[in-house]
């Protein structure tokens, strides 16, 4: 499948300290809506920083999204993803009832619509596309933004693979609201480490 | 049980980017023998650095840890825990058999004693115990080490808890081997902001 890839996935996803992407209300408040909390170091200056969300943006060609995170997203007040092609991946998502978006039954099926549209960057959301993406060696880096709390519970980001995967680290950003974020590389089998 | 305590709680462990803090098989290779990775950023210079664990563990007066780490510990070639009075949470372990350490059988009696030895810096080891005296509110800081790598599967630092844990993010430090470390405080509920 990678010889016909024109396109790299990318993940730009906060969790908790202990990795969960929302609530098992999927309630996204500890994130987006934290009690003032004067204490947390500022931004730091450092010398190899993270991206943030326009940085990492500014190329994405494609998203994709599981249903899970299209039920959320749907929920806010304005569509932030008019700038790229956006696929839901669903078994279940009535095809065509969201101009917005297409749907997409499948990773296989994903990856052809990628192809042909000519994709570059794919912007990978949501803890159960993430996973498979990564499962299938369809990752190539992970911005990854920690918010200060242990939720205790919640929807996670990461769930089983088949195998470990190694990442190497480009570099993190401390940015406000005690937030903490990571870009790494994700090293695939065969990779030369030169 | 607070009003009797002359000792803080205090977290220092690394885990997974997916928050194992060992492998299905209590494996450890990941983060103490990784291959080596030339792409890593390098250490880097911070304003508000996290600890290392000998300024971690120079105040340690005490250690708890459990049943697991106890016997994964065991394994290693050296005892590394001499400085401090280690005390290992277990049901089953036959008290005595070590004269190392000293067996107790539930927080409560690991608290009596801390209590009764005037302990001051208690460090929390293992998951089990890390989960357990969050949720009873008897964590006072956190550090956290990332280790570059996705499990994918393994022995969890965070179990359930009750309730969400905020923490104050007090420093990273970016370190060899493409490890990032934070260092949190726990917000206790009725803490002021000031």
């Amino acid at each position: 499948m990678n010889t016909r890839r024109t396109w790299t996935g990318h993940v730009f996803i906060a969790t908790s300290v202990d990795g969960y992407i929302a609530t098992t209300e999927h309630d996204l408040d500890w994130l987006v809506d934290p009690p003032p909390e004067p204490g947390h170091v500022g931004a730091q200056p450092v010398e190899h920083p993270a991206p943030d969300y326009d940085g990492f943006t500014a190329e994405v060609t494609h998203m994709v999204m599981g249903r899970g995170t299209y039920d959320k997203v749907t929920t806010f007040d304005s569509w932030a993803y008019d700038r790229f092609t956006t696929l839901v991946l669903s078994t279940t998502l009535p095809a065509g009832g969201d101009e917005r978006v297409t749907v997409v039954r499948s990773i296989p099926e994903a990856c052809s619509m990628l192809a042909d549209q000519g994709a570059g960057k794919a912007y990978l959301d949501g803890g159960q596309v993430v996973t498979a993406f990564l499962a299938a060696g369809l990752v190539e880096e992970l911005t990854i933004t920690r918010a200060p709390v242990i939720l205790g519970a919640g929807l996670p980001l990461f769930g089983a693979l088949p195998h470990p995967v190694r990442l190497v680290h480009l570099g993190t950003s401390t940015i406000d609201g005690g937030m903490i974020s990571t870009r790494y590389r994700v090293t695939h089998a065969g990779d030369s480490n030169d």
